[in-house]
């Protein structure tokens, strides 16, 4: 199970992309808003009770000062992605990002792009494929989808251009 | 007390001008290192138990990814100055900076200059200052200072210039 | 009493967030404009009888070459607050968060997030709370509405995804 | 095992932070050189038999213009974690960050900090240790190793300032 | 011929105009939708066959993390055009810019300004005149041409500010 | 006379070539430290007396949040030109060029590029020129110097091509 | 007279400012187009011929790659004004002040703030209120004017507060 | 023939890497140093007059405020190469970079990377090897040779990590 959190509810519009993404390659998650600057006491329950509660991979989005995928990360031995929110309090999200990205030695954030949810999702779902083939099926199969799906935009750019 | 905190000894270059003024400015301090990655659990004790061990001020420098001193801010009351770090893993300051001053709205962290831990130390003491007269008395003595300063600095030019 | 000043009218949308957060956790402000480029005497009359007029803690708040909150810190031994303004002539607000920011050594701004005005609030609050455990514990349960909040989140998300 | 690859030798001083905390941690991985625009043939292939190599996680690392770990990962379904490595040909490291953090929908990397290599050897570690309960028990080890480095800091610290 | 691709259907309002420039002056071009990270193999296939195909310059435009260009100019020894797109993903460009600009030695493309795809047509055909005195001719004119257009301006403002 | 200032001794070694070149074009200059933080009265008397003393022209420099210009530039009416000086608490320049440029409407600052100090002077004396043909045919003369420079370095690449 | 010149038609929204602020200081001016990049000859004849022909100041406005202030300051001895203008095609308006303010030494331009004309527009009448006393008096009167605008504004906050 | 120019001697660190690289790959050259600001009616002349000498591509370098490039391209219908050189007075290699780039419609410059002389050299070469059979196959055997120095970084790889 994928468990995802967020600082906030004004993130859900970013951050449910990741859970769209994670159900249509049949994968569980569970959601959550953990804060870390609000909520700090649950932040370190939840990351220090993740593994045990079968969570696999955490994903954590926020924004401006961006702390809670790296806190979380610093409590818990699974891995994290990290989604930089482009916020209303962001500057053009360049906080969230480096607030995210730049986590020191010892302490790894897996980091996507600014407000890259939906990549957050799919590279949770590759992480359970390492080992899982199933899971590792419906990948390829996911890439050939973004493959034709190039096709059908070349068909409708020889409509617009005739 | 000045409670002054850093997530590494190499900070240490940079914060000692913080402890440096607050003692030149006749203020106590304590100082210690705390990591918000490396020792998550020793930071929520630091900022919980702060104001009843006396400390009024704290003073947290950090750098890169830097969420010392937003962290500690989310668990105590007392005024949190962050002091962002140039450290070797930085992106030339800007990620400190941000990571730091781009606090969401609820927890305040005042943030000073890029390294700039001596203004921390000042500032830490102006708030002690604000009640207390004989410190006010101090930093106006201080301010004085900082201007016969520049007058020395004009009899340099002066004999340089000639 | 905290003193809250902009560099002109166009500021206040942003800045009377830190009077509304003053005024909810109990404490008296006044509120004033004074420019540092229109009204150069005017700012330095402001801050050179701060003190005296009963003002504990000065927030300042001003867009693009931003130099009231440091020219105010510059007079006084009072600490000044400083809040970026993403003001019209701003770069993105780069301009307004490193003119406050950066300030050379002797002479602290605590600066907050850009348009951060009600953190400044919340600060300097917090300041006047470092002596006064009435004020100390207002903030402490205004922490904790900050947690509950998160709650109320929680079962608005709840909602949401079911 | 982890592959880790990157495009230049020049990159190797930053790289062989990955190999080192890979084998510090128990597990096995393999190291090679492949250019994304020098020998693209070769960086398709890599990708396309990596799975059926062995290979469970790919590192990448790569400056400036850093296409490699995106190319890398639209080709395999394997997680890929990118290191943007701050080459001398990079405008401070930007551009290493913003081309291998910034990816489409549909082909996520996982990024880690300007020159974090060791990172995403933790990182890489930590993906395998989520089925494999040895790892992630060494995972934990190592967190406790962080922590307790930072008690030797704090040594250190009380003799300096003594 | 010159060869126009983007990464994406949705980059086609800026790149038309790469082709409407180059119609105008009198040139042949094709234009397709081929990408980097969803179809490589079609992207690698695109650029080794793209000389015998008669193609003499390929014009290529991406956003975000844009490897297309970089990655076509690994493979073919034709001038490759590339044009930063300011695509919904980018964080303000920089992105597209940076990881379009800043190719190793070795493997040049061509950048134009962000957004700049009627700029890439004007190139393309400014390199097929190198030899085609023709071509150049047609250059020549519509340099005058842009000239003429800033006399048509000025007579606009004099209305303007009559 | 020009009057050249700044905001500390460590400027010196910047701001001497606006003194240099000055002298060098035949226009009396005197340089004087007036710091905006440090003698915030000094600088306001210095700004309200420069005309009746004389001074035509304000050439002044200041790093980081430099506020010294700006300040100058609200309490004269003499043009005033604006060196962002990169000092060593800056962040690469930007907060000292932000801080300068960036002024509101109503009072300029001239702008010259980060440690263009040489070419303030030269600005102040474009200024003085304005109304005096004789300083006027100085600065063409100089023009023609830059000029043949040009062709020294020429023979000098002869030279070092050959 | 002060000269006004712009690179584009779609720059006079911006540039207007300048021109009207000058006429509201009692000065006159001329207004132009001249494009460095489609009409460059008529910019060095422009810049060649303008002190003949009575202009004493010019202000030149440009935006993207900004090339016109500092080309007409290469051929003429007046001094030059640039303001950096947001055109359509420019990153955030960086590239406008950074290729017009970073002028190497030899060739200053006074650059403003970002749209900055108005301030333009003053600066070129500060410039040729040195050596005339009735202009110097006409500003005197602006900056008070400036000053009193903030009297209004604080008698508007008084109401809106109430 | 290729005509490599350049703003200063400075330059030629930067700039004789063009030129080996022409050589190397069989092609003529004539470097020159050109300067937008100094030596303006050089410029256009030489522009003006390129094609008719035998020119066919233009490689024009130039740092800080760079307008050599985009000015050379606005009096020519040749191809321009415009090479950023991070010259001591550049922030950072920005001003540069953004000065060439960010050309208007309708006079592109060909820019490549940040001192990136080299890609210039081969860029110029490409574009005379659109027509030539016999370049074309010199830059299929450079480019095979590009790859074959990724086989001889292997095995210094293997060397190394023995």
């Amino acid at each position: 199970m994928v468990g995802i959190i967020m600082g906030s509810i004004s993130d859900l519009k970013v951050m449910q992309e990741a859970a769209d993404v994670i159900k249509e390659l049949g994968v569980d998650y569970e959601i959550d808003i953990v804060s870390a600057h609000r909520t700090p006491i649950k932040m370190v329950e939840y990351a220090q009770t993740a593994r045990e509660r079968g969570i696999k991979v955490i994903i954590a989005g926020a924004g401006g000062a961006a702390h809670l995928p790296g806190m979380v990360a610093s409590v818990t031995t699974l891995p994290v992605i990290g989604v930089p929110v482009k916020s209303s309090n962001s500057i053009d999200g360049w906080d969230s990002v480096l607030s995210i990205l730049q986590m020191p030695s010892g302490v790894p954030v897996a980091t996507v792009a600014l407000n890259g949810a939906k990549n957050a999702g799919i590279l949770a779902v590759q992480m359970l494929g390492i080992e899982n083939s199933s899971i590792a099926e419906t990948l390829a199969e996911y890439k050939k989808q973004l493959s034709s799906k190039v096709d059908d935009m070349v068909t409708e750019l020889k409509k617009t251009i005739q």
